[in-house]
């Protein structure tokens, strides 16, 4: 019987000053075996280390052992830990004992070492393979990491986490990304966000937030699309647009530092260098953005009435060296659910939270209609059954508090921090229009 | 403009030993009017106060406001803070500014005050208003305090927190509890668990957890199923069943101390009185549990060759002071993904943890097959295609680990510790064969 309490992590036999008897589990990786020695790469979840057998110095069985490991099969191994500075990472491990745990049944179809190019369909069609390779799995230990900082700030704040249901009878965004399902014998969809419950939340608890699963059948591929993903969300009662806002500077600030501070390690791997935040981020009005966008070079002409367009977003985040809101958007650019200006009708409270040096969009948000009178014409403006939304709109008839709120892609940010290529990459097991499986 | 930042919370000023001037925003939930004096409760987040006026002694246009007041309409108010010991709480507020933020258009049709008595039927029938009654929403805050522990306990272990996708095309379960979906122009389904992809994840990252949402199309109509749950999902790499259960029992032992400690307050408002831990949970046999039910007065006599009964889980869980487990369960009792034991071939290497004082079982687990054959064969016993699950064998084909795990319902453990009467009550927005909305 294999004593698994024995085990050491690979990363803490690297950072060691001196020799030590170890136990190791792990995959192996790579084996060289040249003549009578013998070089095996053995890879765990921290880190690799080479283990080194001379045929003339192990037992005969430990040698044939070692010379006959396929790549991926799973080994136990003690030894001694030796400082060899030629060798990788200026350790290697002399086998006293190899165990095979778990052998391989076929040779593994795509090389986990990644030494070999792979495309990135291979990436995903061998998904349940390829999330061993450190460049792979890397940005999902990130992802934990901003995650836990993330809950860290809303505990701090006073904020309740809230756990809201992903099977919906309420449509939040309109019915073209609606995931239909059948719930017993009712028709149901995958909620598109928690929108509506956590606007519900904030009547029990004021301040709320969770990390939560968002559903969209989105049909468009391109590298910021995906069907599942999470978000963190925010809502909190008795606050404006100004107040949130601030509240999301806060949270961003926090976050990024943490991570940078926490995950220092994995950023270096993924050659990730993003900069620390000091707060103060950037507010520009979306006209004087649009003003800002004439001076750029545009393939089209600059439309002060509509949204920005995808070069214009990619340009003005060029021109910042740190995330930046775009305040004060149009009625006519925004969703209805914003509350509308007091002071200039022609403006909707809400904004949006872009990521600097080209990256996307990362959060939109806003103070809310609380007004049940406005928020009877929002439902009907967007052609709903005043009945299906009934609950919805008692939270407005009941007493709702002035409230403000947001969405941030987790994954969007996990893009931004870890420097990555698409979305997908910061999703383990990404659903797409294309990608079912794993 | 109201300036939101002035807003202190209620449960504050309640604890405040001298007067002050303050600014509480809330929910009018009850007003007295009598003659030349008026009492207002005012509730937020964290609490009531009473709020008094004398006509004589404040604006017309103040006392206008507070006497027209109706239940549930949203209220700014500045005042002076008093001690006086008549008042509820020993405190109460003299006005100089009442403000209206959001008034309410229909008399409220529930009782949010909870002085009227109230069915389960009318709790779920007007769930987006009896949230915001004191006793409803503590077991939700109660919650997020368990999510809190959960995490902590996971990462200082050292556990990379994981997300994994709800929109599946593989069975976990079997066929009977799956909620079908469309997925684009594919058939999937919503994810029963997150088994497979924590065990995918284990071969990334060795130990893994998550809070993660789970789908069951669950018919029955009892005091422990819903559709829609969260579970505490728990895999690791090099354990075995002895090492996980361990794990478990430091989990329990350490969130359940942890809410005792950081929700003392929410447990005794909601008059639960859980147990500090001390682990060295019981761990009885499957035969030995099964000898104890000898020894009950039950219904009908005792069957060693299959599963407790709902009535000997009820009394085993009674005879037990803390949490504890059942072990050595008879292969044919458990499922076929667990691993049989290499010493005797009878005994699956499983085990349940159960609730003290009548509760229900909390948690399944324990050591998982890992040879490739073995889950061929698994998968063709359950009558699966092995096309469609040829990504889960690809797991076992190159190179698993032997691992375990288990799922531990948050829900159930939050039922537990704040003694509440049926799980749904630690659901903010339930979903069951009766319930869709809101």
């Amino acid at each position: 019987m294999v004593d698994y309490s024995k085990k050491m992590a690979i990363k803490t036999l690297l950072q060691s000053k001196e020799s030590m008897q170890v136990t190791i589990g792990g995959w192996a990786e790579h084996l060289v075996h040249k003549g009578k020695i013998c070089f095996l790469t053995v890879r765990d979840s921290t880190g690799k280390i080479q283990v080194t057998a001379i045929k003339t110095k192990v037992a005969e069985s430990l040698w044939n052992t070692m010379i006959s490991l396929k790549n991926e099969t799973v080994v136990w191994i003690v030894g001694e830990l030796k400082i060899n500075p030629q060798a990788p990472g200026g350790k290697e491990i002399l086998p006293t004992k190899v165990e095979v745990l778990n052998p391989i049944h076929a040779p593994v179809p795509v090389d986990i070492s990644g030494k070999t190019p792979m495309d990135e369909g291979t990436v995903y069609a061998f998904r349940e393979l390829t999330i061993r390779m450190p460049k792979v799995k890397l940005p999902f230990e990130v992802k934990g990491i901003v995650a836990q900082a993330t809950r860290e700030f809303f505990t701090k704040r006073g904020f309740t986490e809230i756990f809201t249901p992903s099977i919906v009878a309420t449509a939040t965004e309109g019915g073209a990304t609606m995931f239909p399902i059948k719930f017993f014998d009712q028709d149901a969809f995958l909620a598109q966000s928690a929108q509506f419950y956590k606007q519900a939340a904030i009547t029990a608890h004021e301040k709320v937030f969770g990390i939560l699963p968002s559903f969209r059948m989105e049909k468009s591929r391109t590298r910021k699309h995906v069907a599942e993903f999470w978000q963190i969300e925010c809502e909190a009662a008795f606050n404006d647009h100004i107040t949130i806002m601030q509240v999301l500077e806060d949270l961003t600030t926090f976050v990024v530092n943490q991570t940078i501070k926490k995950a220092k390690d994995l950023l270096e791997q993924l050659d990730a260098h993003p900069k620390k935040l000091t707060g103060k981020f950037p507010r520009i009005a979306f006209k004087e953005a649009k003003e800002l966008c004439t001076t750029f070079d545009l393939p089209d002409s600059v439309d002060f009435n509509s949204d920005f367009t995808s070069p214009e977003e990619t340009a003005l985040s060029h021109h910042f060296k740190t995330p930046f809101f775009i305040t004060d958007w149009p009625v006519s650019t925004r969703g209805i659910y914003y509350r509308v200006n007091d002071d200039d009708p022609t403006i909707s409270n809400s904004f949006d939270l872009l990521a600097p040096k080209g990256f996307v969009e990362l959060c939109t948000g806003g103070q809310r209609v609380h007004e049940y009178d406005k928020m009877v014409e929002v439902v009907k403006a967007q052609g709903f059954s005043l009945k299906s939304y009934e609950w919805y709109l008692n939270l407005f008839k009941y007493g709702m508090p002035p409230h403000a709120g947001f969405g941030l892609g987790i994954e969007r940010l996990v893009w931004w921090i870890c420097e990555l290529d698409t979305i997908k990459q910061a999703i383990m097991f990404p659903r797409t229009v294309d990608i079912l499986r794993p």
